[in-house]
């Protein structure tokens, strides 16, 4: 018997899947959602209604998983409720890989169907030795193979960041909006009720995966504390881990907490845990796709002082006070520094100690050469472990959008910077009245390898925690 | 004379106004800014190869101000600093209503020559009672008269929300990327180096100021702290003031205010300070345009209970999290509230003890009828002072870019709700992976009255904070 890592490898990198249950009033979403994949994707459905739908999309249709001619590494399972059992039955008879069930109505309802309907199944896979998921979730999400949860999901080319997400809506947003921020995953698993695999399982798995860099997770509760704690240190000693915890708060989730008795539900107790076991905590969806684009596309730090660049007065302050207020510090420069600043900085208006206010300095235009020698002065500076770049503004909104060379030029100069310097470099594409313009700055420095946030508070809160996280690691 | 609030108010609603020292190389900024100004306007301008660029934008131009035929009510000083001294003399002169010195290079580039240069316009204006704004500022910008810091500012009609800025690019910024979230402003003031007018006069002005029903404020430091508190609390008594705060934390700043010894400056005494003149606090642009929002759009009340609603199982715990986290409460609902809701609500995938996990019951296609019942039920429901809604989603986003109606009936119900009820209402309209669609319907949401936000956490530190100066005010 493989082990369970090879038995996961197996389920998240499929040669063969079966959807099981697909119909029209879901939109076939599962067979949709499947078309891309690049081994064989077969469908099981009894319903005569529902079968030309499912050969329309030329996908081969059995009535049972038995007959199928194939080996299957992976089911999705999508059938009514009161099937459910016997669909689990049927796949561990088949011996498949592993099965989700994305059916859902079970013990989340808290009623007493619900409650037997999923005692049920569990036995079933647990009796058999299956590989259940879930149920009520959404299950593996393999973007190289094109296993998919939705249809918008990119496919094709290999991701480097794993998500391990108790709820199918964040799993889906984090691959989805992630993927507008620059994140592309590797695998991710929406893993729902949890009946059997639970996240310290998937965890250990992506902790060991070659193609995955970086973990993220969404959890709202386990049933085992200690494991849980020591499948995240273990995981975050060999790679980033960052963990958003659901139902922090809420009346709720302290209940369900003070029944298992797994992990102690108060926030401090909690956070506290994560500290010792060396991960990065987030509170959202938005810090935890800012706490991983710091990680995949900021060189590593251990240093908390910041060279600051700002186009304006005012925005130096502000920029100064985002990285202040996330624990970063802004110290002044070197003498030598300042000497050759002193040379070309256009002082009218801007102050150059640290924050620069390089409006009048580069701002017309972003005159090349002086932005490359701030950056170079910076890059040289011992003073300075981190630099971080305002390129937003209305003025430059509206620079950007009139002048497209003055675009590639900015894109080529922040990209060389990002590329030659060992310092994290970050760049903040703040929203402007010209909306559209700082969006699609925004992708453009993601593309060419350049951290690119929305605010500086998200810049700053999310280069603090990744800098914990590698002073963390370099001291453990 | 006059007092200071008459001479302002001439300031604020010129009926001419005067641009000294336009130019090419600065593209005629100002000008082309005063171009929908809707009283007379003219220009000063004595060198020959710039007027033939003036008399190009029809402006009329004199080679002095006291060559101008017409009293002036406002004036827009661009000089170049060695000449500034003497502008100010001429104005001094002219008896004009008031200056804006958008000239820089003063105290602020901490030169000799640039603090003698402020001392010396300081002086020519003490002496002869003139209102002198900055230098180093935008000046004064008024929506409903054009005045305008920025052709991309919208002008004509009137707008409600006065801005106090020692910046100009957070005054600029503000008023800018403010519209994009429906913030209309009723006139702005950007007031630099403030060595005559400072905070509190503004302050003051847009208290007693008909056409403003908020203040916000960007403020680094004052010389007069006890005044600047004054000058807050009895603004705060007559309508909501919110104040951001630069410099909170930068050594820069903490040097300033130990100098000064206006007010201390830890951020600790500070937000003291600002609790005792009863005003909203905030930390950056964002958070300030969102408090306003809150403020501009939701109806006051005092009460922190929130009802929720969501439109998944993973939203619900998240949104829940982010009003909890700012102090707000999401109790139980009213038995009659739960036995209406069993009557219609799908249960399956979709709890409904509060937050409202409503996928299962309006998401496909936002069945009008059941939204329309749900939120009857929360109006009715005396356990609940407010409500709040997701308007985002992958699924949603998809469905109303594909269908225009179901926008446009999801528009209505949500306008609706928002006439209807007494109490706050605020929708989240959280960015998804079809950007475009949740910025479009935040912005017609908002074109409708109803306020939308872009993430939970906005929308909660938003009604948190606004709750908190109605519950204050309603306790003074």
């Amino acid at each position: 018997m493989p082990d369970l890592t090879q038995r996961l490898d197996r389920a998240f990198n499929p040669k063969t899947v079966a959807v099981v249950g697909d119909k029209r009033a879901m939109g076939y979403m599962w067979l949709h959602s499947m078309k891309a994949f690049t081994g064989k994707l077969y469908s099981v459905q009894i319903d005569p209604a529902e079968i030309p739908g499912i050969e329309a999309l030329e996908v081969p249709n059995y009535a049972s998983l038995a007959e199928i001619p194939d080996d299957i590494d992976y089911v999705i399972c999508a059938v009514p409720r009161p099937v459910a059992a016997r669909i689990i039955a049927d796949c561990a008879k088949k011996n498949v890989g592993a099965v989700s069930l994305f059916t859902s109505g079970f013990a989340e309802t808290e009623t007493e169907e619900g409650i037997e309907a999923q005692r049920q199944v569990t036995e079933i896979a647990r009796e058999n030795d299956l590989l259940l998921i879930g149920p009520n979730c959404m299950g593996i999400h393999n973007r190289r193979l094109g296993v998919r949860h939705s249809p918008d999901q990119d496919h094709g080319d290999a991701g480097n960041v794993g998500f391990i997400s108790q709820s199918g809506t964040h799993c889906i947003n984090f691959s989805l909006i992630g993927a507008t921020h620059g994140i592309k995953c590797s695998k991710t698993v929406s893993f729902g009720n949890a009946v059997l695999l639970d996240a310290p399982d998937y965890i250990d798995y992506l902790a060991q995966d070659a193609e995955t860099d970086v973990i993220a997770i969404y959890i709202e509760g386990t049933r085992d504390g200690p494991r849980l704690l020591r499948s995240l240190k273990a995981a975050a000693a060999r790679k980033p881990v960052v963990v958003w915890r659901g139902g922090t708060n809420t009346a709720g989730s302290r209940a369900v907490y003070s029944h298992t008795a797994s992990l102690a539900a108060a926030p401090e107790v909690w956070s506290a845990a994560m500290r010792q076991a060396g991960v990065i905590e987030t509170d959202d969806l938005d810090e935890t796709i800012d706490a991983v684009k710091a990680l995949v596309y900021c060189k590593p730090a251990t240093g908390k002082r910041m060279g600051l660049v700002a186009m304006t007065g005012g925005q130096s302050v502000v920029i100064t006070d985002a990285f202040e207020r996330e624990g970063m510090d802004v110290p002044l420069l070197t003498p030598a520094s300042y000497e050759k600043l002193a040379s070309f900085f256009n002082i009218i208006g801007g102050s150059y100690r640290n924050p620069l206010d390089a409006g009048g300095t580069i701002g017309m235009g972003f005159v090349p050469g002086n932005l490359k020698k701030l950056f170079e002065i910076l890059d040289d500076d011992e003073n300075v472990d981190a630099i971080a770049m305002e390129v937003s503004g209305t003025f430059i909104a509206r620079r950007l959008r009139d002048n497209p060379s003055m675009m590639d030029g900015l894109l080529d100069i922040l990209s060389e910077q990002r590329e030659r310097s060992a310092k994290p470099f970050l760049a903040v594409t703040h929203p402007s009245h010209v909306e559209d313009v700082m969006a699609d700055v925004r992708r453009k420095l993601l593309d060419r390898g350049v951290a690119a946030f929305t605010s500086f508070h998200a810049a700053a809160r999310a280069l603090s925690r990744t800098t914990a996280y590698w002073a963390r690691r370099d001291g453990a």
